[in-house]
Parts: structure tokens; sequence; C-alpha cells
């Protein structure tokens, strides 16, 4: 590719603007990045039964995901190898067989081509199955993966199932979906999710629940320390991975990490007053003060799973300067809605840390597109984490 | 041009998605395509009288239609020599003179410059007239081609006007025109329209009417051969030509075609019910049961004329993935609007298969631009139109 | 850069259409005229106090211009240090500091940075302030300009000031600003503005008012030349210069020109009946017949000050294809809305004028950029500034 990081980019610093504008640059973080990782396609919930299939687009490729009679999870290319219609037409829905809309072809769940009629002797059928990706699923999470040679998933699933697995997300449903489609390119909303240097200047609500920008100030370290040690003892006795309990999010892994934080004192989940939003706790939770369970990829996904609710962020890349951002709010598979929770409240906290940050974000693209930015240096303690991304970033692009 | 056919297009098959997307490859298409052929720019009576003059865009191009006080209709760049500005501004309009409306340069109805005040005692006012392009009138309707040196036009009006002269489009009158703005490459429509292979998933109404995709079905093969029968008699007697007389759309010749075929049994028109449309026949027909002659060019023209109502089609490129299909419908100059006819009611059939069809090319649309998009084989019997359309269009391409 | 001048451009003539729709060229002016030049950024009257700042786009920059304690004017770069916010987010604000929303780092109004928490021992504050424009202020005018080596202020300046210092625009207010964003390129609306070859045809309001269109009228020699006379007289008498008082607008200067006109005898100020539209004359004048003083840049200026109001125009070019022009209607400041002016009516002339050149310009855009097109020649009376413009702009682009 024509970038020459040598030359642009310093490390310690942002990326240059050609990063963030750059159509070629953005073709390539597709092929490189997203239609070669493991992207979260969505929740094991939304397909609970044979034939249930739910559609979304990953790097610029339409694709199908689709359980098939077996329980497995399948995901291909959504496009007929006839003349290329998508199949499947609607977000989510059920098919016995995937029907190609314009010509009638018809394929297996597994991908197989099963009927195409008119199309002559020497028509081979085994050849024009779907084109397959690989799909994996673990703890309610899916993801999938477009690559012919895809990474190991091993190394994902073994860091963030022995944090996830107690959240019961397998056994949820979804109380909400909503969908913020953002005239920014991808890298600015995850670098902005990667620090808390900018949480004091912008999201009162987050901070007044999360002790995150509180880890430099004196006057909170005996609270912080005495809440850890608690909290590390009752977790421990529910049953729960206690190896990673700690008050940030520093990275622990290449390009994921997983760790579980307390919520302040006297708070038990992360709503605007830290009190529970849903009667009904998740995976049969007895004591809601659980903290939260926190989990992220530096591709597509970020997870704060807290005792009653779990919220789940899926980033889909448009074009250089437009990103959907899907925000999931999942809920005990028990609980009853206008009962138990309402979906508003349910959202209410993520919901504004993150119109909080997308406003940040807009604002951030201007200057960056801007012929007078120059990448400036990131805080050595406070942005340690955005500095690692954008090294792995780096890596990804010049691999 | 920097494309290679022999490595990308594999004839049998579909066009590479570059054709459908690329920037580059739609500039060679208007230039060597749109601005290099005969493009289909209205119909006659849409310019009844001297000074009636109708723009459009051609290839890109502004183009302003006129008819002069011979009769004759002139074609040319609605361009001003001086600064650039458009001349006509409206789509329909009269004038006695075409007057620039910035500096008021005027030119004569075909193109020579008349006025072009204070320009000076060297200016040459011969040199600076409309840029004409060629215009071509039959059977009313209205070809426009802007190479300097067009290919014989002879060629087309041999083969439709046959088919087309016995329909009275000369002597009609527009009950309709709608523009359909759709969001797709303009190759996409063509080739949706050179098959009826998707007829019997797709389009309930038009089956329901015409044979097309009945020509494989045992069970009626006695029925269309009678039907077939009969109307050679009829038409025959009627003054038709029944040379092509069938109930396939098979090409017949290079970038054209013409033909007639009946409508079922029982039916007269293309209609919801098969019944008339209009109360008054068109051309001075007695016998409503005439069948539909269809014509078409590779370019930009379909027709579909049946006994009381005519359909015409004008595809407009206006970028890779934008076109606007333009559909008229006419009736007998005699016929009046609430007494003999609704224009909803004649544009109703074809109105419902074209928003079939845009809904097609909208999900094909989404496949084709995806990066798992492959192009698949054609049938060789139900496609064999789309094969040959691909291939003429691969060989202006190449030329 | 790309462009073959020699090739393409015949001085005499009109531009060729890359040079209005190349996005390559766009970027080219942005660096080599709008970032490398006096950019006209407001009115003085806009930042009355300390701490006042305006934002706008120079070149596709971001600028903050902002009025210092000692009431200097200083322009930056609106875009943060860090990571690329932009600061200021308002149009119009006040700020004892210019602090960044993201992560709150500080700058003085000199734009030095004073604030950066949690940079690190070895983080250099003087290294990281704001970059800086250069700005000029003078008889109530601000121009800014981004290159690093401006060339000097003083050539503009010198030639503006004699003309318009007695206007009063310095002790102004606003009575109404309107954005007018119109879909083509900036040029357009330039060449536009320097020919009245167009007025007859187009601005009936206009030309009832002016003498622009009539300086080869034998009719009005008389006429003109008599109150060419009588307006010198009085005006010298009033303390203006009338070195420069004549009926046309020919250029006088390499990129700037200034001049005062009278309007049409029996009329004394721009309005749709010559009479005044504000009750409280500017600058103290007496005598409400003093002419129009006009003054433009071949940038994004221009100016028609008249007795009773003064009407500015500042030009951003925002793409190829898109262009904001914002017009500016002053007062006297101790005139009182709707007691002594309605802003509609102190409008109402430009307001008009304008809306008919945006049709002008929208009807050339669509002849320009057609395949079609050929740039003319221009009338050797009647558009030698058009000429001149597109000359000066060539050596721009060549230097
Ligand atoms: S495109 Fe799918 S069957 Fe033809
Ligand atoms: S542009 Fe047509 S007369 Fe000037
Ligand atoms: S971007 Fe301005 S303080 Fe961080």
């Amino acid at each position: 590719m024509n970038v020459h990081w040598l030359n642009g980019y310093r490390p310690g610093h942002g990326l240059p603007r050609a990063f963030y504008t750059d159509p070629e640059i953005f073709a390539e973080e597709q092929a490189r990045i997203f239609r070669n990782s493991w992207f979260f396609a969505g929740h094991s919930v939304e397909l609970p039964k044979s034939g249930d299939y739910m559609t979304l687009d990953v790097g610029g490729a339409p694709v199908v995901v689709v359980r098939d009679r077996d329980g497995k999870v399948h995901a291909h290319h959504n496009v007929c190898r006839h003349r290329g219609s998508i199949i499947c037409t609607k977000e989510k829905g059920k098919a016995a067989r995937l029907v190609c809309p314009y010509h009638s072809w018809s394929y297996a769940h597994d991908g197989q081509l099963i009927g195409a009629p008119m199309m002559g002797e020497d028509f081979d059928k085994q050849a024009h199955g779907l084109k397959r990706a690989h799909a994996e699923e673990f703890d309610g999470l899916i993801f999938v993966n477009l690559s012919e040679t895809p990474s190991p998933f091993d190394e994902l699933r073994d860091h963030l199932s022995p944090i996830l697995k107690s959240q019961g997300m397998a056994k949820a449903k979804i109380a909400l979906i909503r969908d913020y489609e953002l005239d920014v390119n991808w890298k600015i909303v995850v670098e902005n999710n990667r620090e808390c240097y900018h949480c004091e200047a912008n999201h009162q609500g987050y901070v007044s629940v999360q002790y995150d920008s509180e880890n430099d100030n004196p006057d909170l370290k005996d609270e912080i320390a005495e809440r850890l040690g608690d909290c590390r003892i009752r977790w421990e006795k529910a049953g729960l991975d206690t190896a990673r309990v700690n008050t940030s999010s520093n990275n622990t892994s290449e390009w994921f990490r997983a760790n579980r934080t307390p919520v302040r004192k006297g708070m038990v989940t992360e709503s605007p007053d830290g009190q529970l939003v849903c009667d009904v706790l998740m995976a049969g939770f007895t004591d809601p003060d659980m903290g939260t369970a926190r989990a992220n990829t530096n591709i597509n996904f970020w997870c704060h799973a807290n005792s009653d609710y779990a919220h789940t962020v899926r980033i889909t890349p448009v074009s250089p300067t437009k990103t959907i951002v899907r925000g999931y709010w999942l809920v005990d598979e028990n609980a009853v809605e206008g009962r138990d929770y309402d979906p508003e409240k349910i959202a209410a906290f993520h919901h504004e840390v993150m119109s909080e940050d997308w406003e940040i974000c807009r604002r951030q693209w201007i200057g960056i597109t801007s012929p007078g930015f120059e990448p400036g240096p990131y805080s050595p303690t406070k942005e340690a984490n955005v500095d690692r991304y954008v090294r792995w970033y780096a890596s990804q692009m010049t691999a």
C-alpha cells in the first residue's frame, strides 16, 4: 500500500490525517482488518432456533449468519453465486432454505447450492455454493471471520470467557437495540473509547458511578483499596474469576482485553444513581453488587455487563467518514418488560455516555481533517491504551 | 482505457464488479456508448410545432432538441459558446430563437449564432454556432447521436419500423410521464430487462398476461401454438408485418430488436386483467387483439405498444451508481382523459412490473458491489439475451 | 501540479472545464490561494470586547479569530495540538481562555499553551501552542492569512482605506447576516461579479439604480458627465477621496480594487427605489447622496457601502462544486431596528441582485461541467475585468 509509516507516524503520537480520510487506506483497513479478523456479529439470543438468520455488513461485505438444524451457527457471504443478488433481504428472519429472490437459486444453511433451475447439463452445483465465512459462538456472543485462513479463535475466547461466562448473556433477551450513525472515521470512535482522560470534562454521569477517573486521586486511595478488597472476597465466594479485578481498563493482551471493576461504594450497577434498573438479575445472581464485567476488542466490540443488565457495542465502518455504532442492551430471559424493567431506563446510562462521546468525536473530526492538524503526543499515563491501540493498528496495516 | 477484459471477464458470465462502480469506466461508457450511439430522446408528439423544444441529458451532456419552421428536428449541445451557460432552461418550451439567458447571445433553430452584442470587430459569428448533434425521427420516435461520425441510422429504423409503424405513436398524445430515480448502475437495469428467468418469482401480474415464462411449459405448448396461428392470420389480414411474431423476445440483431407477441388467450392488452384500458384504439385499429409490438435498443430504449396504449422507456445514466428511468405512456390523439382513459390505469401494468424490477435491482446492487461478489454463469437458455447484451457491451468498450 | 496551462487555457477566453470540477485543482487553490492570501474574515464589530471570538473556514482550515485584552485581534488554527479537536465550537462566543473541550488543554488569546494536565515531565508546553495565522484589521474589516510568509498587507489596506475609511464600518452594527449555499464552483461566483455585461438581461432592479450598464449609452452620456461633476464637487467638500470617482468598476490593481460611484440622478442609495432605507446615516454623513464606495478582492470579498448602509460579502469555497456566500448588511451603531430600519428592507436590493446571480451561476454551472463545453472569448470591452481576473488566477496557480 502507498502508506509510509516511518515518514508520517511517530509512535507515542496520534495517526496522521490521511488515516482518517483516505479512501485507499479505508479500503486497506476493510481488507486487512475487518475482513481478516474476528468481527463481533451479534448475540446468540438473536438466533434462538433452526433457520433463524441475521444479516450484517462485515468489512463492506454483506454477510448472513444462520443457525442450522443442529444448532450450529454458519456465516456466508449473503451474495448469490448466480448474478449476485443478496439472498436474505431482511435484517432478521427465518428460512428453511436460503432462496435467492431473483431467480430462485436455493442454498442449504451450510451454504451448499441445492436448486438452480434451467442452468443446463454442464452446470456444476458443487462449485457454486455460497462463499463461506468462519463463525464462532461462546457465552452468548457470535463472532465471524471472512479470512480463508483465520487467526486462532481460542486466544480471544480463552481471555474473555473467564470474565464473561458468569454474566448470563447466553440466557438473556434483547431489551433494546439502538443504532448511532456517526459522520466520523471508525478509529475516532475506538480511540475515544480507550481512555478516560476526557471523562472528567465530559462524562459527569459516568464519573459519578465509576472509579476510572479517580485512580490518581489521593483522597480516594483508601476507599478504592477497601472497595477492591471487599469485592474480591465476595466475588470469589460467588465463584467469579478474581484474577483481573481492578478499577482501570489497562490493556492486557494484543488486541482484546477483559476485566472486572467495582462501581463506586454504595452503588451496584451502571445507572444514573448506581441502583438496579432491572428487578430480575442475570445469570442467577443473588448479590446485585457484582461490579462490571468489561471486555473489548480492537476491531469492533465492547461490553459492560452488570448484574442486572449487559450493554454491548458493535462498530461497523461504512466509509472513511461514516461509522455505525450499534448499542445492545440485554436483560435476563425471565425479566418482563414493564414489570421488571423499562428499556429506556436500562439504556439511559450508556446512551448518555455515548451521546457525549459522539459530540466529542464530531469536534475532533473537524480538527483532524483540517490542513492545520498535526498529531500530538499522548499522555504517558492517561492515554497509554490509545497509544497501544494505535501501535497495534500500525502493525496490522504494515504486516 | 485501464480495463483488461481478458483478465476479468469470462464470456457466458456476468461482468466483474468494477464495471458497475468504477467512475473511470462510467466515463468511458458515457463517451463510447451514450455520446457515440443513437440515444432515444423522446416522442415526436412532444414537439408538435415550430420552435417547440425539449432538453435532456445525453451521456452527461445537456442537449436541446428543437423543431424548426420546416418541421425538421435539430439537436444541439444546450451550451452557450460564450461562457457556457445552458440556453434552454426548461424541460420543454417554445422559442423563435434560442437566446442565452446570461448575456443574450441568440441562435437560430439550426444552431447558427445570430446575435452576440459587444463582442468586437474581430469576432467570428460563424465559428461560434451551437455544437450540433445528429437527430432522426421515425414512427413518432426521436433519436439523437452526439458523435461527429454517427453510425448509419438506417439499420435501426429499417429493423424497428416494420413493427412499430402500425402502432400510431406519431399520432398519439402523452397520457403520462413518470421518472424513476434508481440508485444502481444503468446496466443492472438493462440486464434485468433482457430476461424473463426472474418473471415467475417476481412478476405475477406480468406472467398472468404474457407467455414469456411459459415457453418451456409443456402444458401450454398447444395453446401457444394455436394462439400464434390465429394471430398471424388476423394480423396479416390487418396489414401487420407477421415475419416476427412469436412469444419470446430473443434478440435478432446486433444492438436492437423488434417483434410482435400475442398476450394470453382471452386477453387483448397489457393491463392487470388483460382487457382494454383506453376506449379509443390507437392507429385506427378496429380489432383490439393486436398483441404487443416490442422493441428495444441496447443503449437506452424499450417499447411495448398495444392496441389501446403504448409504453416506452428512456434510460439516462447519471453516475456509476445512479440511473433515471423515464416511463412514457401514450394513447391515441383522439382519446380524452377522464372519458376514454384514466392515466393511472393506463400505467398500472408496467408501473407494477417496473416497481418489482427496481426492488430486484436494488438487491442485486448490494451484492454486486460487495467484495464477495464473483460473476456467475448465465443460464444458456433463459439468459441468452443477457449474455448477448454483455458481449455487445464488451465489444463497445474494447473497440 | 498536473495542470498544463499552455495546452488548455487561451488568454482572452474562459478557463477549461477541469478548473471548475477537478478535486486536485481545488486542493491546489485552497493551498495556493485561500491559505496563502489575505482572506476576508468578518467585521471588527463582530468582536467588540476582550475574549470575543468568531470561527470560520479558511481554505479548508477551521480558524478562530479572537480579540485579546489589549484590543488586538489574533487568528489561530482552531485545532488542538493534543488530539486535534476543534477548541471553539460555536460560530461566535466569548472566552477568557481557549479551552479544548476534549481533555481541557487551555490556551491564551495569543495561542500559547497554558495548561495541559498529566502530560508528564518531558512535555514541552512552549512547543505546543496553537498554530498561528496572521490577522489584520482596518476600517472595521478583519483579514487573516494562513501563510507563514504572508504578502505585505499594506498594499491592500493602502488601496482600499482611502475609499472605505469614510464609510463608518468600524462604528457600525450588523443589521443582518445571510448565508447562501451554492452548488457551483467559487470562480463562477467571482467571474459573475466582475462584469455587468449580464446586467441588462438579468438585473432590472440593479440597472434602475446604477449606471454600470449605461456607459456605452449615448442617450445618457450628458447626464452621467453632469452627475459625476456634481458629485465630485460635493464629495470633495465633504472630505471624501475623489481620485477614484467613476461609473464603472474597472480594475485598478493586481488583485483588489476600490472606487466610488454615484447612483442614478435623483437617487441616493442602493435600494429598490433609490431612496434611503435607514433613517440614521453612517459615519456622521449629513448629505445622503454620497454614492457607493465599492471594493473587492480576487479572493473572497466585495463591498458596496452607501450612506445609510453597507453591504459586504465573504466567499467560502467548500468543495469544487460547493460555495458558501455570506452577505452582511451593516448600519450605523446608533440606528435602532424597527424605528430607523427594517433589516429585510436594508437587504432587499442586494438580496435580489444576488438571487438573480445565483440562478445565472446555476445555469452556467450545468453547461460548464458538460463534455460539450468549450471556453469562449470574452467581450473585449464588457468583460475586460473577467479576463483580468482569470489571468491573475492563472498566475497564482502557476507561480
Ligand atoms: S441472482 Fe440469485 S438466482 Fe439469479
Ligand atoms: S454565456 Fe451565453 S451569452 Fe454569455
Ligand atoms: S484534543 Fe484538545 S485537549 Fe485533547
